[in-house]
């Protein structure tokens, strides 16, 4: 590393995993005057070539080891991949660089970092239900939410580099303890995709009675089961790295359906009204984005 | 009635209820070359005055006796009102007139009807989580299905002519049963809506523990939650209408978030990772609009 500031860009990212999420920070980054030198390291020579090819990294890897020359890494994979890799970056990487992620849970990760003080927990709040480097763009991260979960443990200069980075990609930074992410999440984005798919499913199952059902549909069933395509293996670990929050979201959630099923059934238009009336003032009252 | 050509434009059309959905009906039809003379009926007078203001009908009454002169009635109010009103604006009508609807079910609507010969139930899958004239647009029915769903009772030349006012509106014509009609959208749009006013809910309460939770969205949480602003008035409507079908719908989704929940609980990565993919696999077949 050719200097001891952490509070700007630094000079050198590693980035591993190139899809949406870190192929997308490579597009980011590589747009800015004071580009950092991007590495992408990956399992898929085909795939880190794609990468090469749409802009997103200077150079590529297939060797962890390529951590090592880095003065910040990013995890941009799977979340059990990057529980199962924290550990082997952590001990590849420089003493000076700052380890972080891009994963949807945050317990787990930090759980598994150990109190490391150059690791820091990062997740921004941007996605797609698209997957791979070729849906990557350079504004997926413009005007989202980075949330950052340092600990105790972490030194705060690392948390400065991953703010900087953040910052630089059109991204707000929010600092949070680990679990009072994962809580926030499983009902702004887990349960939300968890839903989307129940519907969705009951959906092809009413089309599979009655087919022209596949007609029947208007933005509210767009919107509402879009998330849907997202690939079913990263909801899987969402849900595993993330099962008691997202099992209280979804408890809850359910209980509320039960609540408007009661008054549905005992045919009350007061409290069938005042359910939708409750959603439509959380609505009113959530911040504009 | 100038003459008795059914498969054509009507001369004269009334709108009951010049709202969002009735005002955008008025608002199509007046850009038509061979369009129809709309007068829009309701009750209050300032409501009628932004109907003309907007350019959605050509007069207005707020006398109900005033469908006594037109062609075809399109009833465009709530569902609760369009079902006390059906049999008045029956009596009322000519004795050729088409009586039609625009509300979201069917089954009680029609019921209500009693086997009129000139009544055929409509449901236009348009809207938006808006209501009132301000928000009607030309373009609300362009390209959208149009469900009509006459009985046996039904005079084929009704449908008929409901059929072109429909297509003039760029909609697309799906007869069904209204039974058929009301178990579809039970999914494609009742439950949803049911969701997305219990997702908000608990977004709500958890916002009351954790503010940050404001700023912790991304567009699944936007998309899935965008519909919980709609009017509750109209959703609780909708729901006691269409009780069994609701209530059968909402019970196969909330067995599928139970399904969910226990391979969570188990943390049976495989039944996880299933259930997304169910998800994702009906929303692949689902036909594209």
């Amino acid at each position: 590393m050719a200097e001891d500031d952490f509070t700007g860009l630094p000079g050198s990212i590693a980035i591993v995993g190139v899809g949406l999420m870190g192929g997308s920070l490579g597009l980011a980054l590589r747009g800015l005057p004071n580009a950092p030198r991007i590495v992408g390291i990956g399992r898929s020579p085909e795939r880190l070539q794609r990468a090469v090819d749409v802009g997103a990294v200077d150079s590529v890897s297939t060797d962890l080891d390529a951590v090592g020359d880095v003065d910040a890494v990013f995890l941009c994979t799977t979340i059990q991949h990057i529980v199962d890799n924290i550990g082997p970056v952590l001990k590849r990487a420089s003493r000076r660089a700052t380890v972080t992620d891009v994963g949807s849970t945050k317990g787990a990760i930090v759980r598994r970092a150990g109190g490391h003080p150059n690791f820091v927990g990062g997740h921004p709040m941007a996605g797609s239900e698209r997957a791979g480097v070729d849906s990557a763009v350079a504004g997926l991260y413009r005007g989202a939410t980075w949330a950052l979960t340092p600990t105790s443990d972490t030194d705060p200069r690392h948390v400065a580099r991953a703010r900087a980075v953040a910052e630089a990609a059109g991204a707000t930074v929010l600092i949070l303890e680990p679990d009072v992410h994962d809580a926030i999440v499983a009902i702004t984005s887990h349960v939300p995709h968890v839903v989307a798919a129940a519907l969705m499913q009951e959906a092809g199952r009413v089309r599979g009675e009655h087919a022209e059902a596949g007609s029947m549909t208007a933005g509210s069933f767009a919107d509402t089961t879009r998330i849907a395509a997202s690939p079913p293996e990263i909801w899987r670990d969402v849900c595993l790295t993330n099962r008691d929050a997202v099992l209280k979201a979804l408890g809850n959630v359910a209980d509320r359906l039960r609540v408007l099923a009661e008054a549905v059934e005992a045919e009350d238009p007061a409290a069938v009204e005042a359910f939708f009336a409750a959603g439509r003032d959380a609505k009113a009252d959530w911040p504009a984005r």
